[in-house]
């Protein structure tokens, strides 16, 4: 039998509490017909699944009983900060979709001189990373920031060990650029968006300590670009 | 300026004429409205670029005189036959769109138990891996095979030296599997439909020389897996 899992966000467990809500508690209760006192499965994306016991279900919400917990470690031990030039909405979510089943930590949509100019909806962006999550049979839900500003990004970025920027030209190889550092536990790429990082945007990057790397010798779009690079660097930091 | 690049099939060119025709003589001349006279650049899917002008236009095709002819090597020298289960339109789509732009050199798509019962048109894949190479700029068409059974397809496979089953449980990775080999040449990767490969489907790959190989630690979606399958051998046979 299939096991089904839903999301409760991790602000709405307390104590042996949960609240399952949202598109999760129609799927429950409305799809999948569960009732008081049936056992479900709900995960709160940080690595933690629950057993629980349907104990009150009212028209928007349940309420769960945990009954037990069971850590599921990350299988990859990196974190992958995605960031972005913000792409059409058909291909940012393809992209959501497929780097969240691939286990991306954090997605960064970014506001550069080529990005698109439109709306970022990040419930529905959060909506699509549960759906991959649950198919991929990851426990850990990616955060999901609000678009930013590129400049803006680079400086909140100072911190983090690795930083790569995607590049054809004037660029190393993503291997080469990873086995010459030592701490991996977290690595963030830039990936312009269609139409690419403009030269300046890039030697911004460049001055706040990114590498520019190759991560293939074709002309990718944004989404599979970002695809190679997440599986590129799990495979050279392996 | 943008360079446009226009695909002719190598059976469409003699000598220093080439025949355009279909899609790309509509989108060279009723799109694009290039003359007789101007000079067009063309690719036959197999490395080789003209520069040639137009000569005669007809109402379905035009008559181009090639000029100069340049060889442009593959940045990558592995070959890699991608087999996988059908799958729905879609994700199919999705499949040779981002396959292409990686520089897969053959496409196999197969029947196997759990695979999509549809119908499979090549020339409308071809359509898609030629828009696909004219973006990531390879100029290497790939093959794309009509269906064949996968058992079929095992013993067509046999002198491949590099045979590999894309398989969660029971296997090594994919990094270990490669490094094993010698001869990379030719690298075969197979990947099941949606609902997986039939365990007895594996097991008659095994039999027929293929590897098992653990390619992510998630479930990914066929498209997905494929492409983290050819970008993890790009990453390690290099």
């Amino acid at each position: 039998m299939h096991r089904y899992f839903f999301y409760v966000s991790p602000g709405k467990i307390q104590n042996d509490t949960a609240i399952l809500e949202g598109d999760e508690f129609r799927h429950c209760i409305y799809v999948l017909r569960q009732k008081t006192g049936d056992e479900v499965s709900l995960f709160n994306g940080r690595g933690e699944v629950f057993t629980a016991v349907i104990d009150r279900i009212s028209k928007k919400y349940c309420e769960c009983r945990i009954i037990s917990t069971e850590k599921i470690n990350k299988p990859i031990s990196t974190d992958i900060v995605l960031a972005f030039g913000l792409i059409k909405s058909k291909a940012l979510d393809l992209l959501i979709r497929e780097a969240s089943a691939l286990g991306v930590s954090q997605f960064v949509p970014l506001l550069t001189q080529h990005s698109v100019k439109q709306g970022f909806n990040s419930d529905r962006m959060q909506k699509i990373a549960i759906e991959s999550l649950k198919q991929s049979g990851s426990f850990y839900l990616p955060e999901i920031h609000e678009p930013v500003e590129l400049p803006d990004w680079l400086d909140m970025a100072a911190n983090v060990p690795v930083k790569l920027v995607a590049e054809q030209d004037h660029s190393i190889s993503l291997q080469t650029a990873l086995t010459k550092q030592i701490d991996h536990k977290t690595v963030a790429i830039l990936i312009g968006p269609e139409g690419g990082l403009h030269s300046d945007e890039i030697e911004s990057a460049v001055i706040k300590g990114f590498t520019p790397v190759s991560i293939h010798p074709y002309r990718l779009r944004t989404e599979l670009a970002a695809i190679v690079a997440i599986t590129g660097i799990y495979a050279y930091i392996n």
